[in-house]
């Protein structure tokens, strides 16, 4: 095999958006894996500053000149002065996959001492059915080397198709303010050799920091909410879109897997700065979670856009009541979808996978 | 602490419960672990054999005449000539802990080349909460290194008793006869380092190989049903264990963790006796699912024994049309829960832990 790559999977189906406000060098170390795909970098805060990319990199960048150029007024649902604003790459991609990272997330290794293409692993991941309904002790059975444990019903073992792709972090785990406050030495070093599918009905903690989906699956509902500048809250713009994200697929039948790849997270960022951001979503969260578990979709809601403006009517009128925040979140879903029907108009299908032929 | 050797967790708390029909030889690998504690064995097939076990452990040997003369006609709901008679230990013991483990089941290594304690793991598993309402992406929260990740509600962090820890096992997979014959030389050698709760809401296939429990919160769930002689089912043991004890520690608020620790499965069963035996729980495993994922139970029932009670009414009423043995069952369930209550009468309390001083 020496001197010929293999042809990345999905190179010509697979987006990777990254939201920074610095030079992106951190992509030197990923050159090996990223450097056939097609970078979105979503630039947050001030659009005068020149964002550097290492050479060599096919890639568009969008400040936020060019998001309020390109969505007008309905630009307000794209959250400024936050990470959050990666949604926007979703939303103008015209991949059927995205892969999304954090600019201080590194090429972690595996416990042979090999680096990790965390982005072939979510691809693997994707590319295989998930589990929702019944769950393999052996964890994921399409995985070499494993299978359906005994006792696994057969009429679920061809699985759904998965949608979403959560991958882990070494070295900096994702603990919120307190926890940070409580263990600032805690490193993650346990490397857990495992995907698993999230059980139906069960919610869990989306982190946004190495994440893929199928855009053409569920992208609608991968909004990230309204954080970060003019708004009271910060760092809980994944977990909306996780929670939002996970009563969809468990309405429309789709699948979450979460375990690999992992990738290097270098720096923990400051729990002080932190716990100003997150504290309201440490107590809203008490009622947010619970109305996310009762939440019922209707069955008329058959498409990702059906559910979220669906979902959107709940968060109002269910969640006013927690603060008035909501009620402007639950305006802006709206304004989402409506922003994403008119970049992605329902008669231009997203990118085919490469199994089909016509493209 | 050369020479000293650390009290074993649990000692006088903790039955180990072996259903066999051979010698039991596979000891001499567990006598670092298991001397310290009591057995229970519980011999099936012909009881005018002897079972030889080797020398310098404590244990009490039931065969059918002692099952028998134990519980007079209530032993009809003890399965003969299948392992399924192991559950007779659970009800004979009297301690709060039981693990139980098959006879051709040995030491497991870890990746470092260390022998694995499994019961060592089973009982930190067991001690620790666990956490089923909300998902952990980093596994399970309580163990050294690891926490609840961002976005983790705080007021699920105390999470719940757990009742059950599910063990698994490295070489041999515990796979169903047809998928024996299609991968007949798949072993599995993935050691995945994670202990994690199963969600509420959710069913798992639970196998008895290598598996704990609270006696005292969820004992008398754990019945081994009719299997094996004169019984048209076989190897579904453990499994209808599994989708009884799930529903009720859902309905109870008890938790359940599968994963760590392995033990080592010497030999795969043959496939074409396996398959003579599973085939009606095959495709009975249809109608059973979809019945134990609907069960409700009414809050009225407080009481492990309640519980199981009523969900044997509620087999008679919706299983029996899938085939008459499941009437037989539901009556064998009344009656395991009825010998149950007599050798554990209620005001006999079982051994309460070593942190209750007055025992």
């Amino acid at each position: 095999m020496a001197g010929v790559s293999p042809t990345p999977l999905l190179k010509d189906e697979l987006d990777i958006v990254i939201p920074t406000i610095r030079n992106l060098d951190f992509l030197e170390m990923w050159r090996p894996f990223f450097q056939p795909y097609h970078l979105i970098i979503v630039q947050d805060g001030d659009p005068s500053k020149t964002i550097k990319v290492p050479e060599g990199f096919d890639y568009e960048l969008y400040n936020r000149n060019d998001i309020n150029r390109i969505l007008g007024p309905k630009a307000s649902c794209i959250s400024f002065k936050d990470s959050a604003c990666r949604c926007f790459g979703y939303m103008v991609s015209k991949k059927k996959y995205i892969y999304t990272i954090d600019d201080d997330c590194f090429v972690a290794k595996d416990p042979s001492g090999k680096d990790i293409n965390a982005l072939e692993q979510h691809i693997k991941n994707i590319l295989s059915p998930a589990t929702p309904y019944f769950f393999n002790t052996l964890y994921d059975p399409y995985r070499d080397g494993t299978d359906f444990v005994r006792g696994y019903p057969f009429s679920l073992r061809e699985g759904v198709p998965t949608a979403v792709s959560h991958g882990l972090w070494l070295n900096i785990p994702d603990y919120d303010a307190p926890t940070q406050l409580v263990k600032p030495r805690e490193r993650n070093t346990r490397y857990v050799d495992a995907v698993m599918t999230i059980p139906k009905g069960t919610l869990f903690p989306m982190c946004g920091m190495n994440l893929a989906f199928n855009r053409e699956l569920i992208g609608p509902a991968m909004y990230f909410g309204l954080m970060g500048d003019g708004q009271p809250i910060g760092r809980y713009d994944d977990m909306w879109a996780g929670w939002c994200t996970k009563v969809i697929c468990d309405h429309l039948g789709l699948g979450i897997k979460t375990g690999l790849p992992y990738i290097w997270h270098s720096k923990a960022s400051n729990p002080f700065v932190n716990l100003k951001k997150e504290y309201k979503g440490i107590y809203w969260q008490e009622e947010i979670i619970p109305f996310f578990q009762a939440v019922s979709l209707p069955k008329e809601c058959t498409t990702v856009q059906q559910c979220y403006t669906e979902l959107a009517k709940q968060v109002k009128a269910k969640l006013a009541n927690v603060d008035p925040y909501f009620t402007k979140l639950a305006d802006a879903m709206v304004t989402w979808i409506e922003a994403w029907d008119e970049l992605n108009p329902s008669g231009e299908a997203p990118a085919k996978t490469s199994n089909v032929k016509a493209k």
